[in-house]
């Protein structure tokens, strides 16, 4: 193992470290015996992960003394289901899973969001630890505690927030990404640079290439501080009662871009990018923020090779109709997270109009 | 309203008031506005509990300003499951339930529990009311967050802890109870004096009559000890990690009884009550306690009507076979809660033989 870096995230009795690093997988059964876990050990994975990574992972827990357990559940958002939580919950109690047991998250957001959900529910609650394999899921959904699964009628309609006991981040896992999600990754590595970061966001327009191309030193020292950021905003306001709103930025256009397209034109970090490209319109017609702030910021997004548009064939009232039912928006106006500069945000409820008159530009 | 008594249960953030009293029933509106809920409230009840008290919740809730929605599941523990669970979160969804919204279980432990999932676990946690209407639900099951659905292979495997907003428990409301329930619920009851208050146990030696009677002044003051002993026992050790455990003083055997007769013989208090007995008769037997400590256990068990005696063709093979699956044990041991005198108890592991001993006495 090379150089590895902790996050630790400070929520009191439930605080764990992030460990993100080069190689670290190999690690992974030394670093659940540092958190305190023994014994027996469920990978939730999917087979498409499985096939790349199980192996190392069972060697890594299994060297260690864990009674590994691999679980494996259906490739796809679609499988985010209350059927298949059942399954795993079948598995556990086939292998006579107790509550000290283990459940590890081996993939990406679902996998993570289905995997901590049973965890949390598991006789009321196991340890996990999140060993995500995306970009998305390494700074994103992996850290913060929010787990579930979809409704027929809404996604993450069910779930719990529960933190992990620790985050196991090895960036060389990135190389088996397909290129398009790496790239939608950067979306939210771009997002924390504009919500909280000036430094981050320069490193990012210098070494974006860089970054794409998987230096591993970079993209580490990167994943690091996008955790880390991610971590800080969590401790505030562990349960989304306020400020962890400020994480949405681009995704009240995002989420509703997605909606409009039924989850299959764009992955998630395609439609953030053009949400973050809008909101920093309407930040600017708003009088929020300057042109070069707002050229910067579509300017980064451009350079990862994300769109900033909004394509032929969504109109702009789908969308807002979008935004209205998401579960953000409250009193008629719809509540956006605006950028005031690089670095700085601010709330400010917005009505449809003012929302159309940018979104149409 | 007549008195109403207030306990409080301290747990930090999650700390909220249990209100015991005669009639509070109809001061739920009030009550609910008391602890910061507003707007939209689910009741969570059964048909046959409905027919009895739904109209009076609705009325109080309706007349404080909030907007009901009654949600019927069906009545009985085979119900307990996901898929009861599923058909809530239907409803909560239909009715565009919001973070804010609320969700108040009107009935015994099976609603309280599938009931205090669904908020647990609906847009990852909604505020969550427990009006417990039988005697078991008021002073155990409402009491202490454990929220949760059966899997086919097990009781309460799947589930979360999960702390009300408030536990509105109206005594009067027992009037309507089956004596053989209100009898099962006191094995509770003497549970409480057991473990932790011999002025409590004093009393019921004194007073079971007027208490069986439902002398509601007697009643207020004893509902309202029960809940603060469970109250004070959850403040150190909210999730089970070791002191809670004293709460199943009589359950070890209790539990393996009801599962040895597939949960169709006894009602849960029944079988605990002979648990005690067979947990007096084993501390007894080891050394830990005396014989009048032994005897007033079990004569006060009697005097309520319940039974101290394992039935004939229950065998204590198939009895001890059901402590070592249960959850609480370990090692091969057995672990117990043992009684050294009214008031006081140790936790003691115990091998099959000596149980076994015990047990055929």
């Amino acid at each position: 193992m090379d150089l590895m870096q902790t996050v630790k995230v400070d929520l009191g009795e439930r605080s764990y470290n992030i460990f993100i690093g080069e190689g670290i997988l190999s690690a992974a059964g030394d670093l659940l015996k540092a958190v305190g876990i023994s014994g027996k050990v469920a990978v939730v994975t999917n087979p498409t992960v499985a096939q790349l990574y199980l192996d190392p992972v069972h060697d890594a827990l299994q060297s260690c003394g864990f009674e590994v357990t691999p679980v494996l559940i259906p490739d796809g958002e679609e499988y985010k289901t209350l059927a298949t939580l059942s399954t795993i919950f079948d598995r556990l109690i086939s292998e006579r899973f107790e509550r000290k047991s283990c459940v590890v998250s081996l993939g990406g957001g679902v996998v993570g969001d289905v995997a901590g959900f049973a965890a949390a529910t598991y006789l009321r609650g196991t340890p996990f630890v999140q060993i995500p394999t995306t970009l998305l899921a390494q700074v994103d959904s992996s850290v913060g505690g929010k787990t579930g699964v979809n409704h027929s009628r809404g996604k993450n309609l069910i779930g719990a927030f529960y933190q992990p006991r620790a985050v196991i981040i090895d960036v060389t896992l990135l190389s088996s990404l397909p290129r398009r999600e790496l790239v939608a990754g950067m979306a939210e590595v771009i997002k924390y640079g504009i919500i909280e970061d000036p430094a981050l966001f320069g490193q990012l327009e210098e070494k974006l290439d860089r970054l794409l191309a998987l230096d591993r030193r970079i993209l580490t020292e990167v994943v690091a501080t996008s955790c880390a950021i991610k971590a800080r905003v969590i401790e505030k306001d562990e349960r989304e009662d306020d400020h962890r709103a400020v994480l949405n930025f681009g995704h009240t256009v995002g989420h509703a871009l997605e909606a409009a397209t039924n989850y299959q034109r764009f992955l998630h970090g395609e439609a953030v990018a053009i949400g973050m490209a809008k909101a920093a319109a309407i930040a600017y017609q708003q009088g929020f923020c300057d042109t070069m702030t707002m050229g910067r910021i579509i300017k980064l997004i451009k350079m990862a090779g994300l769109s900033t548009e909004i394509p032929e064939g969504v109109s702009t009232q789908s969308l807002i109709q979008g935004m209205e039912v998401d579960k953000k928006s409250a009193d008629g106006k719809i509540k956006f997270v605006i950028c005031t500069g690089i670095g700085h945000t601010c709330f400010h409820s917005l009505t449809a109009e003012q929302i159309g008159d940018a979104l149409g530009t």
